[in-house]
């Protein structure tokens, strides 16, 4: 049996990992085996890449050399890790995926949202989530509550106007596919976010 | 005025750094300025992706995950290095470059080769060498050079197949492009093939 594979996109401070550890709190509960990853990130290699790209030493990264290590990365961990865990049956549930090259590297960085996720399509052999709930937030609270938790990363530490055509880009990638994206106002409580993805999950397990 | 951009190409042993290293002397001697340089690598960056490429640690990489840190590095080492120095009116002198991509990991791989081309037409926006010398060798004379000097790393590694793979796709990429590839055969002495190539960049420079 085919696994169902789920992700959480949206602006750094939505409350992204906080949904993720409760889905999969929820998942555990109810029987249903579930793996939890991230990225970037979400193997051994992956991870070296991962520091790589968040390490604010490295600023003279270009725009292309940063599309291309998530892309690197991403190829690593569905060889490694998402596809295998699919193919077990089991819910993959991801944090950051395609869509947030395309809205922070694309996008955000000038670069052409097709080559992103062209490049993005032809590193993972073309999987794509079966559903992915965008924790969607005003850039200038989803800012506040980083400096709320300590210092910035390299690309957390990027102004204003590039969080804000993130926060544009992300809802126009689900506009442009409803049926795979669930948008969600993370100023919501955190019960009922979890409460909403939750309702989803049923209707897509129920299947 | 715009520069020249020199690659060496050919499989390992096949004494490309030693050539690098005597045109770049003879340039040097005749007041031409140069800038000499390699892939993977050449930046801070781009050396923190070779390490990884090259690192036996490593084993699990896939290829995708090799072909696109490739592509990585090289958009990093263009855009800090040689379109630079280009500009500046220098002779880049580049020890691999995306030929060694589609040799190494296209083919040798199982990649398919326009891809391959594709990643590093993008990562590069479409920079290509003004002549490539491939230091041309039969694979096993280039592996039997490769244990004399020492252990290899995690590419020189593979077995006799992978490189005679190899060495056919430079020769065929060769044969696709004779205005950009000389072709040398790697068994003349080493006075031979540097009087070969200085002589080729005679002509060129002469132009």
């Amino acid at each position: 049996m085919a696994g169902l594979f789920i992700t959480f996109e949206g602006p750094d401070g939505a409350g992204k990992s906080t949904q993720v550890k409760k889905l999969a709190d929820w998942l555990s509960a109810s029987g249903i085996a579930c793996r939890v990853t991230r990225e970037p990130g979400g193997t051994p290699l992956a991870d070296k890449i991962r520091q790589m790209l968040l390490d604010p030493a490295n600023e003279a990264m270009v725009p292309k050399t940063e599309a291309l290590l998530y892309a690197a990365s991403r190829a690593q961990h569905v060889a490694e890790v998402i596809r295998p865990a699919l193919q077990n049956g089991q819910v993959v549930i991801c944090d950051r995926y395609t869509d947030a090259s395309i809205a922070y590297q694309a996008v955000g960085l000038g670069l052409s949202p097709d080559m992103i996720r062209r490049w993005s399509e032809e590193a993972t052999d073309g999987l794509w989530p079966d559903r992915t709930f965008l924790l969607d937030l005003p850039a200038e609270l989803g800012m506040a509550r980083i400096r709320e938790r300590g210092g910035p990363d390299r690309i957390e530490g990027r102004g204003i106007e590039y969080h804000q055509r993130v926060r544009d880009t992300f809802l126009a990638l689900a506009e442009r596919e409803p049926e795979r994206f669930i948008v969600l106002d993370s100023r919501q409580t955190i019960d009922e976010l979890a409460e909403r993805i939750r309702q989803e999950m049923k209707r897509l397990i129920g299947k």
